[in-house]
């Protein structure tokens, strides 16, 4: 069924939405126009999803549709910032209606659970690609930066690392069923918005784990000045990753993997007895990995007590395509 | 050369502009920060580049820089609205020092002449895509819109038609020297921002014509409710148009050509006197291409004195790649 571009999207993703910050023009008009309300800043960020780099041919376009939202929101997350407006590039090789219809509706749905609106972007075609930019607010000069870490700091993780990366190992070799947890923690990363909001009056930084977590809390370390001391032992991986690092015996694989979509923080001991961070840690939403300290670099402290250094982590132009980074 | 993603965003992306907003926070956080002035509202639009759709391959990356910007530029201007803030997703197969480092030149000098600047966006690998995300601004609710077109209002064009169109059959058969004025109108179109700002007070409608002018302008006859007559004698087109339609025997060539990028508008008969709109038809900066008429359709009177109603333009999943549509 061949459908012209204007008509696929009205079709599908110029919907009515229940948006927590309506556009004053949306869709339907040489730019979209948003106001941005008194005492908010807006936080912007980008992030593309190219067919066999970061996702494996013949994805399910539904799971794509939420996936390259999530990927974003997540950024947004980082800076704990509310989710409000989105811009879609999609670039498709062909109009293949079920195709945009499944995917629009993972999409939609996803921006519809944040009250979120679609508010334009551009349809083209050409090999299978999806650049997203979203927009959050935030109240002014409150945003979490990777920048405010200090020596005494905790260092936190929310949910676990690895896992995704095992999925998208188990994906390609298509050896589990759809409830496997890394396949679905691969397929369906959970953004940490309401984390995020809860985090910015109370972390020092922060930033959204996507790359690996070495090479992630690294940034945190050189925006900040400092050095970490992280405890293999006390960072969450699920059963199925701890089962992966003793086949390969490197506990350090899952410190490079990506696609995590985690929120790694640091937060000034003193918040260590507040009650809403005593409440996060309890129900296992985050951990308390390590500490930060003097100097320069990421340390892990290995189950065996000895120390290794890391700091490296996904490089689109070191690699080919989907392949997952190991450092050793 | 081998660079690594942050070394080549780093070294040629993240440069310092003497920017007319400058951001709260740029390149190099999870999101970038932004605050939009009181009384001001967000412009916001994403178009998408691709190679062998978009453009030809192995195209000039310089030019390429540029005009990735200029056809964002172009939206911002059909709005009226003040460039501010630009994000950039570049997909790329390979990390070609040469290609990013003259990439980013072309973007970023027309970035700096509108004093805009770069907060954001990907890098990543796959088919040469460049997918721009532009953000301006607007005094509250004076964005000129596609909906005010009005029975009586004349219709105004910038520039000329078919010109680009005509440059890129040119660069398709390397046929003519770099100085040829519709090659260039092809590979470096000049956005109207300064005429944009300049209609904010004064258009009742106004639209980028990107797809053609037949369709644009329909564009605006649909949002606004109304018909449009336009003559052909008095549609500007360069001496290689005018003999290119002479070949073809189709004067109607250069309404559905691509890649224009000049501003169409429509403007209330009183403004005919306006000091500012009649200096800019003396210059030749803009002309009076027809009038708003009541009912629906674009009438096209054709310099034989015969009538043509055409509505048709670019659409990107009807056609192959790099292929110039065309209605009879």
């Amino acid at each position: 069924m061949a459908l012209s571009e204007f008509t696929l999207i009205n079709q599908y993703f110029n919907k009515q939405v229940d948006a927590a910050f309506p556009a004053k023009l949306g869709i339907g008009d040489d730019c979209a126009l948003i106001d941005v309300p008194p005492n908010m800043e807006l936080a912007v960020s980008t992030d593309t999803l190219v067919e066999r780099v970061h996702f494996l041919a013949n994805s399910d376009p539904h799971l794509l549709g939420y996936k390259s939202l999530a990927v974003n929101l997540s950024d947004l997350s980082a800076m704990g910032a509310k989710p409000a407006w989105v811009s879609l590039a999609l670039t498709l090789p062909e109009a293949n209606e079920h195709w945009i219809k499944a995917f629009s509706k993972g999409f939609l749905l996803l921006a519809q659970s944040h009250s979120m609106q679609l508010i334009g972007g551009d349809t083209t075609q050409g090999p299978l690609s999806i650049s997203v930019t979203v927009m959050g607010l935030l109240p002014k000069g409150k945003a979490l930066k990777r920048s405010g870490a200090s020596v005494g700091d905790g260092v936190y993780l929310s949910g676990n690392i690895g896992s995704a990366g095992l999925g998208l190992i188990k994906a390609q070799q298509m050896a589990s069923d759809s409830s496997d947890e890394d396949l679905v923690q691969y397929l369906k990363p959970m953004p940490n918005i309401d984390l995020g909001e809860q985090l910015l009056t109370r972390a020092s930084a922060c930033i959204d784990v996507s790359d690996g977590l070495a090479a992630d809390l690294s940034h945190i370390l050189n925006a900040s000045g400092v050095a970490a001391r992280v405890f293999h032992k006390n960072v969450p991986m699920t059963e199925g990753v701890k089962q992966h690092i003793k086949q390969l015996d490197d506990e350090l694989w899952p410190y490079s993997t990506g696609d995590d979509y985690q929120l790694c923080f640091t937060l000034p001991k003193a918040l260590t007895k507040d009650k809403k961070i005593m409440g996060l840690v309890e129900k296992n939403i985050i951990t308390h990995i390590g500490e930060i300290e003097a100097g320069k670099g990421l340390i892990v402290v290995m189950s065996d007590g000895s120390e290794k250094t890391i700091n490296k982590g996904f490089q689109h132009f070191n690699k080919g395509p989907i392949e997952t980074v190991h450092d050793k």
